[in-house]
């Protein structure tokens, strides 16, 4: 009996000895690998494992677990192979890009430089009084080509075919200049004023990009205060995503609207466009409404 | 003595006693904490902890760790914005390429289609007997824009300005035809004789970005039966991209090089270029050797 008492001192004593630091070391792997494979374990439990992660070497736990090493190495992939497609693009737009003409011409010079143009055109108000209007050197096959509108007015052998002179009403010198070089190499500088003249001219030759790439200058300097004249001016050159970004601006602060001068002005000039803001602002109304409605229920 | 005994087996017993699994657990989940924060532990402890790949949905332990979700996130944002830019520069080359004036003349007839020409290439050795060569129409602005060959040519009002056609020796229709198509819409569809005739009118009007786009597909292309007659044409039409790949493809197989035939004729045709590959295959050795030596020494 006392000889099973000292046995079992024996076995519990081993309990008080130190453990050498592998012992410890197994022991916790072994647990950890339990805590793991356990499917019992709440995430709160989980996420008490913590991890480092490879982009900000921060360490994560289970809540902020992200990709695993595969996955992120695919994801780097991607984005390499993304990049180099991006600067094949960019190489082929510096391919395809044209000079255009007017690097070569200056205003009161009808030099259009060494680029064998095959056609002007001419702002019919060029804002420059007492001076004849400066030609604006082009070719036709790259007006044709970017602009539908030019192209059956070039094919069809219309009177500006035959002259060699293209007039283009209500526009400076300027914004033609600046239309004709877009034609040329997609590109413009633009503030508000020259995006909206070159928004016109693009709606009314049909050139699709730099329509595109007006609105969306134009919506990125959308305030309250131009809120109205914008729609007003989307609505006049079908600029649709003006249009909506405006409306969606406006019925936003419908308290506000009546007080605007330009409203006022606006319901004097071209009462429809103040309904149509009305009729916008009642549906949104409605869909909230409706979307309320819904989200309760579910 | 014997009740400090008895009160040392009550202490041990306790060891013997089973644990309640919550307890156990909060032991788990304070030493995997341990085991983590430990900066002693190899990768093989850590390893034993695992996580949930938001991407790929599976399990994984520390030594597969990504990333975090945070930066996860980031990442798909980065993707995004990359994909964005994609979408923009495609629609700008889709607006800057030119249609080609040859999607107008047929092979038999000179009719340009409606685009203006001004000026005809004609191949001064078209591959159709008793046929007058076909001239290809386009537009000196064109030529000028993509190629400085053709700028100077035209700028200096030399004979083919003057005339009003350009005479391009060594060239078959088709490749004349492919060439102008590609100087308006930068695409071409390559086989390698193509991509060969391309390369060569390339260089020779300096059109880097055709040349650039053969010598990739020259490369994409490279094998060990084409390596020498590769690697000799690239040196004749100073394709950087292609010898280099090629010089690298033969220096890999040097044991087999001598045996062949090419290797013969390119010996009796043009021994410095067997002189390059030899001493490309001794540098190739040298460098070698000296990595070798620091990466033993390291």
């Amino acid at each position: 009996m006392l000889e099973a008492k000292k046995q079992a001192v024996a076995k519990a004593l081993l309990f008080f000895l130190p453990i050498g630091p592998k012992a410890k070391t197994k022991m916790r792997r072994h647990r950890c690998h339990q805590a793991v494979r356990s499917e019992s374990e709440t995430e709160s439990e989980t996420d008490t494992e913590t991890m480092r992660c490879i982009s900000c070497k921060e360490e994560y736990g289970a809540r902020d677990a992200g990709t695993c090493k595969e996955c992120y190495e695919e994801a780097s992939e991607t984005e390499e192979e993304l990049k180099r497609e991006i600067e094949d693009l960019k190489a082929k737009v510096a391919f395809l890009r044209f000079w255009s003409p007017l690097d070569h011409a200056h205003r009161g010079s009808t030099s259009p430089g060494p680029f064998f143009p095959d056609v002007v055109l001419v702002a019919s108000d060029d804002g420059s009084p007492g001076l004849p209007p400066v030609p604006v050197p082009s070719h036709k096959a790259v007006l044709a080509s970017r602009s539908p509108v030019f192209k059956a007015m070039l094919e069809n052998e219309m009177e500006e075919s035959r002259s060699g002179t293209i007039k283009i009403s209500d526009v400076s010198y300027d914004a033609l200049r600046a239309f004709v070089n877009y034609l040329y190499t997609a590109e413009a500088w633009l503030d508000e004023q020259m995006a909206c003249d070159l928004l016109v001219l693009a709606e009314k030759y049909q050139v699709k990009h730099l329509k595109g790439y007006c609105e969306k200058f134009l919506v990125s300097k959308l305030n309250w205060d131009n809120s109205l004249m914008s729609y007003a001016f989307a609505h006049q050159h079908n600029a649709k995503l003006v249009l909506d970004a405006a409306l969606c601006l406006i019925t936003d602060n419908m308290d506000k609207l009546t007080k605007r001068e330009e409203y006022m002005e606006l319901v004097e000039k071209d009462p429809r466009l103040v309904v149509e803001i009305y009729e916008a602002y009642l549906s949104k109304q409605v869909n909230t409404a409706a979307h309320k409605d819904s989200s309760v229920k579910s």
